[in-house]
């Protein structure tokens, strides 16, 4: 290697626009010139020694630059970020670039060793871990203060300067993946490794729960056709259903743990070091010394926000709750009333009136969820967390019990309070289907829609320019950068997350919900493909290594179900003609079964290891070669010193 | 530093005696010779590079060896197995030769750097770690097979040639730390710290837990004392201190958790990083190659060993416990017997035959648990655990189990199939008396006569021998070498766990239970003290960052204090009073109440961090570092790697 640092990096012959950065209109000249220099700053002078280009339409210079970077750049970015990648003897080993050698497919001219997501997500990083010097100030704006070691570019976008940041998309790759994940109608997995290399292991962790948890929904749903098919209303074979059921759901749980650990060692993700988080980019405080990094940074009390955490949000959040709630009750008064006024006056209006409240409640469930929704992410970012992390995690925990509660805190009243089953699996029924119809809808087929007009919109710029090349990427970002942001994958697990808990809380009453769980997942793989390749920019790539709190979440809602289930099979009239003679041994018996069906799922958690064993002997491999080489090092420092 | 290890190695001068290594008594000149010889070698050579000398004693040379190191070895040795020392700012660092300026307390003519176990555990870990090169055999021995990297002590010790390795007592110190903690009538605390630099983390933290969970049942004592004093029956009372007890139980052993983060940080064994395990010594198989370290080693199926796990060990654990029911079914005959008897012809005779049967029954048990024991331990053993803290944990959960049983079978047999209270509290109090007698006598009054008769033996030696240095040196490895071994904290621990039992499991029927329970700890900690300063050996100090398995063990017994608690409140005639007219309505109450708590618990545990904030901010600085570290390592590379 006779290249040095300032070869490599002037030479822009073979620049490849990996992400945009679109500064807003009307940026000053001077702020335009420190920033693109810093980032093409060596990194001894404390630059990003990226490459960066501005991108000219026939409109002129509009504020977007496209940012790329020398292989050798990115090179040594994937060992920056620790990036873990196979090696010539299959194992999964930390990128380091003097080892280069050992990788497979490592070659210095095969630029594809790193994929392009990859190379997207190195960028950003570098770009993030751009940090102040000495500025005080970003030049030209005096009001958006910096002090040294803050990210450069986390101040941009929170002082309105930087729009956006994003990946662009490979549209020959894109091509290539949506044809083999959706293009043609088969039966087969989805394409995990390509939707990982393309999209990153977040998305791709995403698509495989999906598909995981569809493949083990099937069971219980060939078990519960026949409950449907014959009208099976026999307690003995109910128990039998809800058991499996119950059972079921912690093996598929636990083995999800396997299989997560499978797939993200094949990805290197599990064996990926956690970075250092960085303080989110809400994060506000005095300036102070951080007691961990002794840098100057804002900080802010853990005692003020456990403060605002236990005496404001967590009253609010019950306050919510009651709310709901109430809201709740007077939906059940109105139900009341409408059959009152049905059996008054009947009439085809009255038969519609019966409607009138179940469609009030559903719209009323929606605003609500929707105004939580804003309370929560207002409240959580109040609570100013320092990290990501936490924010989430607080974000995801008031958002979860609320809408835990507004979907079935109905059907609880109706199966324990009202204990009306009839009712309990009519309205599961319904509340299933709607909203899977609804979710389908907006998800679906106002994508579709929404690609219709877009492949329009593209047509027409085609038509009226000629097909340059570099006009066409510059189309292509104009397009893009037009596109919706894809928020993240909460949305998504939620919804999920109440399908499993339609699914298995109340599974002993309505055994078809499996069934519609199953079609509902089929379809929305395919649904939520097209919106990630067609509706939304590309997101960039977010290294993990499991699905994190939703975990905890599903096995939270298993354990919850084992208690409904066996109080309404401790409920059902046939389970009650068992025990003639004492309401008292009944309820015994049911609470004894309860607390042996939660000791036995706490046992198989326990017993079931959370990793394959071929992963376990994997990772002790890896700890034991890392033990050695320590070993080896200080031998050797030893050696040295007693040479002094 | 002008010395070279040949050089600091054949200075015998200052040899200072650390490990006794006993020989059979005819063990084979050559095996001696190539013993010692390894021990000597330099490490470069495969040797452990330590200093040995044999004992002279008046009966010449008995094959007792002494084996010590240099100060230098002593710290290299340090560095290997890792050692986590406080630095001169207050921070723990893992300790390595080369940064050995910048520990506290280091000079280097200060020999009290690393403490005498330090030492010991560090001669011990080289000794064990010196490993076979190409010998076939033991030399003398030829059914002592070996090959290469085979740990040649452990074979030794299997083959019977090496008939003990015990650390030496260091008289001065022993007497010091004796003097602080049991010496003199005091209230305050156990001096944790000398503790542990004296035995070891192991044991400092056993009498750390011992001390904590005392004062923790303090507040338990305190509330429960009146219920005596007064003859408190009111059940809004007895759901009161239920209640709290729960709680409280729950909270004691969160804070458990922080506490011993903070003891094992000041001690350095929490960022201590785990050692690569080694076969445990009774671990068998064919020759091949270990998966994990590609070394040539003896491998066993993991199949097999699940196999004879689920086919053999279960199923026998199993009956054991069905035969325990068993004997308890019999025990209660028999008390039937003798009451029927006692009603029938009243007479001193048969008043003395009602407590026949108790004593009956606690003497079955007795050997029962021993049988139990020594069954446990070669089942455990015929499993075929490749490491040692595998087996460590079937062991517990084998012992575990079967005394959990023979303990609280009778007790829940009285309480939730005879309903009767009064004889509960009756059996409870007589049962945690009882054993507590027994348990002080075996662990204070029997030491306490072995002492005598130490102190008896040792004058008769000493006066019979003039008071040489050497020869007291020779005194002390003969009487220690006589001492009984100390086979660990699981005794210790299991004795807690059983007595937690008695308080928790029934605490709303005898609250005085605790009361009794913090009384016995008191004399326990004294007897326990007396019982490692005096009657064992030394044990080897062993690093350890929590109490293992014995943390989830009282977590699952207070899980099932709780239903245990719920159950007897719902059975107590006032709580019944409380629903004259549905028996339902109360069972339904007391199952939702113990949801309730069963919940409250959980959260609890989840909400209150395992960690003080102190300590994860130490931890977080430490990882930030090494991933600071990390980094400019990494762009030095870089830099090298470009100068090419």
């Amino acid at each position: 290697m006779a290249e040095s640092w300032s070869f490599l990096d002037t030479v822009e012959s073979n620049f490849r626009p990996l992400v945009v950065i679109e500064l807003a209109k009307g940026t000053k000249e001077e702020t335009i010139e420190w920033f693109t220099k810093r980032i093409v700053d060596k990194k001894a002078d404390g630059g990003a020694q990226l490459l960066i280009k501005p991108l000219v339409t026939e409109n002129g210079h509009e504020n977007i630059y496209l940012v790329g970077a020398s292989h050798l750049r990115l090179l040594l970015g994937a060992e920056t970020v620790g990036l873990v990648k196979e090696c010539n003897d299959n194992s999964m080993r930390t990128f380091t670039y003097s080892s280069r050698k050992t990788f497979k497919d490592f070659a210095d001219d095969n630029h594809n060793f790193l994929t392009m997501a990859e190379c997207q997500y190195i960028i950003k990083h570098e770009l993030e871990n751009l940090r102040a010097k000495n500025e005080k100030m970003i030049p030209g704006y005096p009001q958006a203060k910096l002090y040294p070691g803050k990210s450069i570019v986390r101040r941009l976008l929170t002082s309105g300067i930087l729009v956006q940041i994003f990946p662009l998309h490979d549209r020959e790759e894109l091509k290539k993946l949506r044809h083999s994940w959706y293009g043609r109608v088969k039966v087969g997995f989805q394409p995990l490794d390509d939707i990982r290399s393309y999209f990153g292991e977040t998305i791709a962790l995403y698509f495989g729960f999906l598909e995981y948890f569809t493949f083990a929904l099937i069971p219980m749903a060939v078990i519960g056709i026949p409950y449907y098919v014959f009208a099976w209303e026999d307690y003995d074979k109910y128990v039998m259903f809800a058991t499996f059921n119950l059972l079921w759901s912690t093996v598929i749980l636990e083995v999800w743990k396997r299989i997560c650990a499978l797939l993200t060692y094949r990805w290197g993700t599990l064996l990926m070091k956690r970075q250092f988080e960085e303080p989110r980019s809400g994060f506000h405080g005095v300036l102070g010394i951080n007691p961990v990094t002794g840098r100057e940074e804002p900080v802010y009390s853990s005692f003020k926000r456990q403060l605002r955490i236990y005496l404001v949000s967590l009253p609010f959040v019950c306050l919510c709750l009651y709310f709901s709630l109430y809201v709740m009750m007077i939906y059940f008064d109105l139900e009341q009333w409408a059959l009152d006024y049905h059996k008054e006056n009947e009439s085809n209006f009255s038969s519609l009136m019966l409607y009138v409240p179940s469609i009030i409640y559903a719209v009323v469930i929606e605003i609500m969820n929707r105004i939580y929704r804003y309370a929560a992410e207002f409240l959580t970012s109040w609570e100013n967390h320092r990290l990501e992390s936490s924010y989430q995690n607080h974000l995801v925990l008031k958002v979860l019990v609320f809408n835990f509660l507004n979907c079935f805190a109905s059907l609880f009243y109706i199966a324990f309070v009202l204990f009306d089953m009839k009712l309990l699996r009519q309205s599961l029924a319904t509340l299933l289907i709607t909203s899977q119809i609804l979710n389908q809808f907006a998800e679906s087929l106002l994508p579709y829609w929404l690609q219709k007009r877009h492949n329009k919109r593209m047509k027409k710029l085609m038509c009226s320019k000629k097909t340059d090349t570099d006009l066409s990427l510059a189309e292509q970002v104009n397009m893009e950068k037009e596109m919706g942001t894809y928020l993240g994958t909460f949305d998504d697990y939620l919804e999920l997350f109440l399908q499993f808990g339609y699914v298995s809380l109340f599974s002993c009453v309505y055994p078809l919900a499996a069934v519609f769980a199953v079609l509902n997942n089929i379809t929305e793989i395919y649904s939520d493909a097209l919106k990630m390749c067609r509706v939304y920019k590309r997101p960039f790539a977010e290294p993990t290594a499991n699905i994190g709190v939703w975990q905890l979440a599903f096995e939270t809602m298993s354990v919850i179900s084992v208690v409904t289930n066996c109080m309404l099979i401790g409920m059902s009239p046939q389970v009650d003609a068992l025990f003639p003679d004492s309401k008292m041994d009944l309820v015994l018996t049911v609470a004894f079964v309860e607390h042996l069906l939660l000791a036995i799922k706490f046992i198989m958690a326990f017993v079931i290891p959370d990793k394959p064993r071929e992963i376990q002997m994997k990772l002790a491999k890896l700890e034991f070669e890392s033990l050695e080489a320590l070993k080896q090092q200080q031998m050797q420092l030893a050696a040295e010193s007693l040479k002094e």
